[in-house]
């Protein structure tokens, strides 16, 4: 599978194209609905682009990496004309291909993808489903290129990996976002945090999670807690410390 | 300051007692409420254990690193006999020495302190306050041989910089725990997780977490959204996810 079309020009389907250009494959086209997000993207990575379907020519894979609610649509429009089909989504069940392709599945990469950043690809787990054995073993063949780290894993797995990744990164950005307007309030930079954070990522690595809670509410202290209570003004921020403390508390 | 005593066995008491002690710092007594914790931590650092604070002997530095709730009654019992007194706590105020002293102040590391783990103390911040000018330069000086990260924080900034820790580390870890339990019902390994974690750490050392949410809540996905709380089965856990995903709803 060395010759690629890659179906979306976004932060994943970039990410995407830069790797499989600067590894030697040859990315035939780049389709967008919009031309000039496809001809920004194809320049990159010596491509061709094109904003119409229909246009679409034989590669050896075909890479959707378009919004999820954009991948049927996709899917509608090429059924006839390819093969070798995988989209990049990590909430879409392998089950919006139907059986429109002899061989179908999923590419997932489990990362955020920010156009600019380069990344330490080896590190990063891709998630690999297909429709039969052997898409599967040409789809881990091709991510091995990418990854140390490959996962067959189902769509259902796969949703529930979504799920945990915007618990552990979404949600947990949010709090050093709560973390960090606390702070300017009082004239303090969030970087003063940083140790503390690397520390508890440090952990993780070796324990468990589940056995490394601390802080007041793990150590049920109310004292400190109606004291934290007093300190937030904003009462959605005050909420959420309430939901947390207390779901530690029970978990405890 | 080459002559301490450490008043308290815990953590923080004992992570400071090994630190001072492998730098050539005298430990004269550790004071602990049980003799027999007071004797576990003056083993390892050539000290002489005491539970009877009227025993407490002349020293350039006592260090208080007790429960926050157990300070008052350490300040109490110290204060006809002692000069130049720390405590050691993110939310208590330095008002807790009242005037009772010539030099009191607060030496605050932030950073979770686990016995049995070997820090990389240059790293961690230390923050600073005490009623002199004069202290507050000794104190300096003194939190140097720890840190290369030294900050004057006055009592309110503390007690900010605690609930702020409170977000980033122990409600993070609670994320975590979350993540943890969601995978494992669905047979999948924690550990899938990391390089997604350590990508959202390393995103906060460059920019500020507001400028860098992501997911379904920032970019207002609700058909994802909806998915994902038809999967959690957990009550309490549907409404952290929906509690955090209006909170970063209403950021964005």
């Amino acid at each position: 599978m060395k010759n690629i079309i890659l179906i979306g020009s976004g932060n994943v389907a970039t990410e995407i194209g830069l790797f499989l250009f600067s590894n030697g494959y040859k990315i035939i086209q780049v389709w967008s609905r919009k031309i000039t997000n496809a001809k920004v993207l194809s320049k990159k990575i010596n491509s061709y682009p094109i904003n119409n379907l229909s246009k679409i020519k034989k590669a050896d894979l075909y890479i959707i990496a378009v919004k999820d609610d954009k991948i049927e649509y996709v899917v509608n429009n090429i059924q006839n004309k390819i093969n070798n089909v995988v989209h990049t989504s990590g909430s879409t069940s392998i089950n919006v291909f139907g059986n429109k392709f002899k061989n179908f599945g999923v590419f997932y990469p489990l990362q955020t993808f920010k156009k600019g950043n380069t990344l330490n690809t080896k590190e990063i787990p891709i998630c690999i489903e297909a429709n039969s054995e052997n898409f599967q073993k040409k789809l881990m063949d091709f991510a091995s290129n990418f990854s140390n780290n490959i996962n067959l894993i189902d769509s259902h797995q796969r949703n529930i990996i979504h799920l945990a990744a915007v618990f552990s990164c979404n949600f947990t950005n949010h709090m050093f976002t709560i973390s960090q307007k606390l702070l300017e309030n009082s004239n303090i930079d969030f970087k003063i945090l940083i140790p503390l954070i690397k520390q508890t990522i440090l952990q993780i690595e070796k324990k468990h999670p589940s056995q490394l809670q601390t802080g007041p509410a793990a150590r049920k202290d109310l004292k400190t807690i109606k004291n934290h209570l007093k300190s937030i003004s904003d009462k959605e921020v005050k909420e959420i410390y309430h939901t947390l403390t207390n779901s530690i508390m029970n978990n405890e």
